[in-house]
């Protein structure tokens, strides 16, 4: 039997969660209008006081322990927001347990448990939805799983993080070095204290892991996605780049090959000024993907913040508000259906830029290049870029190759006594 | 019961339904992986027997008569590709009453009937989607509809038509004339024979009235759409637009006014090159919108052809197939639950270019000055373009103002004895 009401617990009361309840609170007409279905907000749970009476709510409605949410029989889907995955494993386990249907933008709980925590939905006839924990505001799960899922995907390009395409862009723009610009991110709040997480390409890693599950169909270990942050990346590389045409991201890279194996990765990436991801700045977020049948396809919008984040997550309550209004349960989301394994690294093929300090003396630059060649790597381009009484400042492109041959080549080179440092690599392909 | 099989049955072997076959051929494995169900293909229909054998199928599964599918009680879901009013109509009606699911991509039907059409899916207990009615291959009716629905959506803005979206493409790129680039785009195939409802706006009102129901939440009359297209655009128009750091599209334009009336018109329109939607080239489509909680959020990617659509189609039938599965039906879309009215084109307030050719004489930018002025249109900035023996052309540039008073303000101005005559006028705003 439909059921006129739908109960909604929300478990944190932090920066998303506080952004549920006021969107719960301000539109509940419009979300009873969208979908026959009352959504009524019945308990607000933190451990932290004052994050609990910072949502305005009576007090009657917030709770201390989680289980006040577990335990109300009128709550019908619970809202997990604390992110991490103690205690929010147990507190998810805990809700689809009793029957109760789970709402989550927990990147990491997702990437790191999600095809138990659906099978454990589906035991329980009830749905996880997830489509918050990547890419925030962005309908990119639902698209990417469903919507499209007709298609086989060739790549998966995405800028998935924020805070670092907010410091990339303004590195860009304004010439300015990583540490400068994480400093003021943190001042405007756009980077958190210890910036780990994001700057070093975890966050993003968490959330390939999970789109690539949509895109390939399979569930992959976050493990094996070879992440390399930004923290390397200088001004002096950007400027270069920007002279040749790139702008730098930092992408999270899917791509299937016809073996049946998946590259997935997380790096900086000299993307053509051209291509539609260079022109997505600040703390934007696009995912760019090509179907076998749809093409190219790309989704942009607010892949974090408070009010983006919540209206993805109210957008899978009206989901299962809407199955509710006739009787019937959302289908759940599968986590791949298949069991690919990812290419690893030294595999991959892509382009290359390189740049070095040598010493300023006849032969270096053939002895560099005996070297490329005896690894097979070929050179696309060589500028000399600025010079010091010390040393010579080498720009080198190199067409696609093997990362282990490119990486083999570069160590070699780096031993040369001609070479006074290797100063930056980024790849350089999408 | 779950049933473990989905029959389909396809009426139109045109282009895009010679497109759903070969994806429900090819990917029967896979969808029965994705959804649990066996998506079955049953039978093909088309009147034309040249295009019922070009889907390469067996007799058995092609038919000549409609009824074929109607009557087949192994049809779940009929796929109706045929495009226009009549006969689809009352083979949708016909599919929805026998108790079968309908999956469209028929723009004119939808935004003519979508609201009765629903109204007799939902008596029935059956589904009517129709993502593939606007934009193609992008998910753009899950987005607006469902996804992002917890937004009250302040602006929608489309490059919803591919053939306009291309012919504008070249005359930016190559500074060719419309109608030259017209006779091109039909020899590609980009544009038909009759170019009409492409050129001339009415295909992007029809999808303009079906985005407009998902993200304003109301039915509204495609005829209250406000609709020009684009067989006024010259080359002259686009290389001074370019000058001035903008380019020409086609929009379809959606905008919620404060009073609960909404804006909708297709016309051409100068968008900055810094605007995200500058950048979607050829015959790409994107949907730019602004939700309260969401932000700036765009969907980009093929809004036709052959496998694209087929892809949309096909992934309404895998959400069909999902629900299917677990013995449940899909949610079916509203096409708006409130009745908003569309705010008349003369209280539209907008920015406008207009180019014109007057007399080289003292006091005639006084005469339009004081026209404009008299009016309430205040003018941003004024151009002598070129000057030719008999005239000069001047190119003026507005601040934002009703256009009404606009076009009163317009021909006052076209009656002016210097003015030799006025060639051109494009909003400038978005």
């Amino acid at each position: 039997m439909a059921s006129a009401k739908l109960g909604v617990g929300v478990i944190g009361c932090g920066t998303v969660g506080g952004g549920v309840v006021k969107l719960l609170v301000a539109e509940q007409a419009q979300l009873r209008r969208k979908t026959g279905v009352t959504v009524e907000l019945r308990k607000a749970v933190d451990t932290d006081a004052a994050k609990r009476s910072a949502t305005g709510l009576p007090p009657a409605l917030l709770a201390e322990d989680a289980n006040a949410v577990l335990a109300d029989p009128e709550i019908g889907v619970v809202v997990e927001v604390i992110g991490g995955v103690n205690p929010a494993r147990s507190l998810v386990e805990g809700a689809l347990a009793a029957g109760k249907h789970v709402v989550t933008a927990n990147k990491e709980l997702v990437a790191k448990h999600g095809p138990e925590l659906l099978a454990l939905a589906r035991k329980h006839g009830v749905t996880l939805h997830f489509e918050a924990s990547s890419c925030g505001g962005i309908p990119v799960i639902h698209a990417l799983g469903q919507s499209l899922a007709a298609n086989r995907f060739e790549t998966l390009l995405g800028i998935v993080n924020g805070t670092t395409n907010f410091i990339l862009t303004k590195m860009h723009r304004e010439g300015a070095e990583f540490a400068e610009v994480l400093a003021e991110a943190q001042r405007l709040g756009y980077a958190e204290a210890d910036p780990t997480a994001d700057v070093d390409g975890h966050d993003a890693a968490y959330k390939l892991a999970i789109l690539a599950a949509m895109a390939f169909d399979s569930h992959f270990d976050y493990r094996d996605i070879h992440t390399e942050g930004i923290r390397n990346i200088s001004a002096r590389d950007i400027a270069i780049a920007k002279d040749y045409g790139y702008v730098v991201k930092l992408l999270a890279i899917g791509a299937a090959h016809a073996d049946g194996r998946v590259e997935l990765r997380v790096h900086p990436v000299l993307v053509p000024e051209e291509h539609p991801l260079a022109a997505v700045s600040d703390a934007f977020n696009a995912v760019f993907a090509r179907g076998n049948y749809v093409g190219d396809v790309m989704l942009y919008g607010r892949g974090a913040g408070q009010l983006p984040t919540a209206s993805a997550i109210v957008g899978d309550i009206i989901d299962l508000a809407m199955h509710q209004a006739q009787g019937g349960t959302s289908p759940r989301m599968n986590f791949g259906t298949q069991a690919k394994a990812v290419v690893p690294m030294g595999e991959v093929r892509t382009q290359y830029y390189l740049r070095l300090d040598v010493k300023d003396r006849p032969g270096v630059l053939a002895a560099i290049a005996r070297i490329f060649g005896d690894c097979g790597v070929s050179i696309s381009a060589v500028k000399q870029a600025a010079a010091t009484t010390e040393s010579v400042e080498l720009v080198i492109f190199t067409h696609e190759v093997g990362e282990a041959a490119f990486q083999k080549a570069v160590a070699g080179i780096g031993k040369l006594d001609v070479v006074v440092g290797v100063r930056a690599i980024i790849r350089a392909h999408v």
